[in-house]
């Protein structure tokens, strides 16, 4: 089972932000301050959107930041993703 | 009796999300969260919608997830339905 | 006395819900949720609204859906209309 | 005295509602809903409003329904009309 | 010193609403309902506005109705001054 | 150092209010109602500004009157400026 | 790693301003007003963005004023980034 996304709008999968305190303790994901990075998951085809063209600049496998309080969350399979428009990605993060 | 949409609305009805808890107890869907998967019932016609070209990306028989608190509820003949814009719709699910 | 809509502006005519109660008692319109059912009483001529073109979609004759809280109550000879603008009539409603 | 509208404003004259009651008594216009039928006294020129084509579609002398809550209230010589823009009417009634 | 309005801004000077009462007591402006007819003092030359083509249409000296609650007042030499857009004038009052 | 503005912005310095009550003391502008008279340090190129074309119509040096509770307010080598779009310039004062 | 913006995004790092107190005590920038300068570290490839042609008019290392209350916080390697639209740039600090 798979989304696959309409117009302008990008599946994303946040990254778990898996990180060790000063005393040595991993703190899951949960406890702390929400992540903004995330996977590209899937990718809408772009085109027309409400009039206007769209090209789509992201690609599956990218990572991105995306901003906060953007973007539907979506459970699929006990998976949670986050679907967006493309112009709710701010920038990509490359290594 | 069938509802007919107008311009880039589309008819949805929402997938019955029967699960089985761990204990092996079935909860219907009242009981749960809403789900937000739906099947395509119906589709209009696009074209010009609000001075803008829309094209109509999805077919009867699709699934699809749609956008929390978009869209309104029709009742007709006892069935619940979802009337939403195409621009509502953010993914198709698919096998 | 009739109502010609001006532009994109369609005049409806709420259709009555009378329904039977499962003990038999017929309750009027009045004591049950405001159905959203109406026939379409007049139509506007469409063309330039707003500086785009609207192409009216809807007849009179025709049992349409339209949106909640839309509209505005207008009441003519002491019969109650509805005038909305036609993007906020959902669905036709075919037999 | 008189208003010369401009663009695609219309000046409006609220019609008087003087109804009688079962029992006989005519109540005065402030006694009662406030009606939203008016008459046209004068017609703006359309042409370009706000970058849009207008083309005026009612003349001096029609009456009209508006839309309740549009228009500004303006006093002249003790008579009160309402200047609203063309979009805010929403039908002519016909005889 | 005089004002220059820019793009489609015309300054405003309200009309002193100098009353009688009945028992021939003469009010000030400030003790009654303020007025919205105004002189037009300067007008703007129009043109390219947010990317709009904007034909002025009224003329210094004309006498206006204005949209309440629109405007800026501003204070020049002791002399108030309203500037508002050509859009938030209604009428011209015409002898 | 000094303040290139983009796009339609201006860059404006508030005009001092130092004036002499009857009284004959002199009121620093900050014991004021704040003058929303300025002179203009610094005009920017103007040109496509959110895909309209931008034509700047004030120039260094003008004395301009804009509107309360537009722009934001800088602080650069303890002087304060404020920046503003050139369409929140409702007029130039002329001599 | 580092931060890619897509479209007419431009990557910010605040400029700290370490200040003197008149009696000599050096604060943080954290006790004080948070200053709105920043460095241009990243800058998106500017073109179509929401249907409009932009073209970026800052370069990495300038320094600008940015409005208050835009952007997107973003950290990234224990550096915070803002992330804004080349819209919220107001003016490029020159020497």
């Amino acid at each position: 089972m798979k989304l696959s996304p309409l117009g302008d709008r990008v599946v994303l999968k946040q990254l778990e932000a898996e990180e060790t305190t000063k005393s040595g303790i991993v703190l899951p994901g949960n406890a702390q301050e929400k992540p903004q990075q995330a996977e590209v998951i899937a990718v809408g085809p772009g085109g027309n959107v409400d009039g206007k063209e769209v090209v789509m600049q992201v690609a599956v496998g990218d990572k991105v930041i995306y901003s906060k309080y953007a973007g539907t969350e979506v459970k699929l399979e006990d998976t949670e993703y986050i679907v967006v428009r493309q112009s709710d990605i701010l920038a990509k993060v490359e290594a």
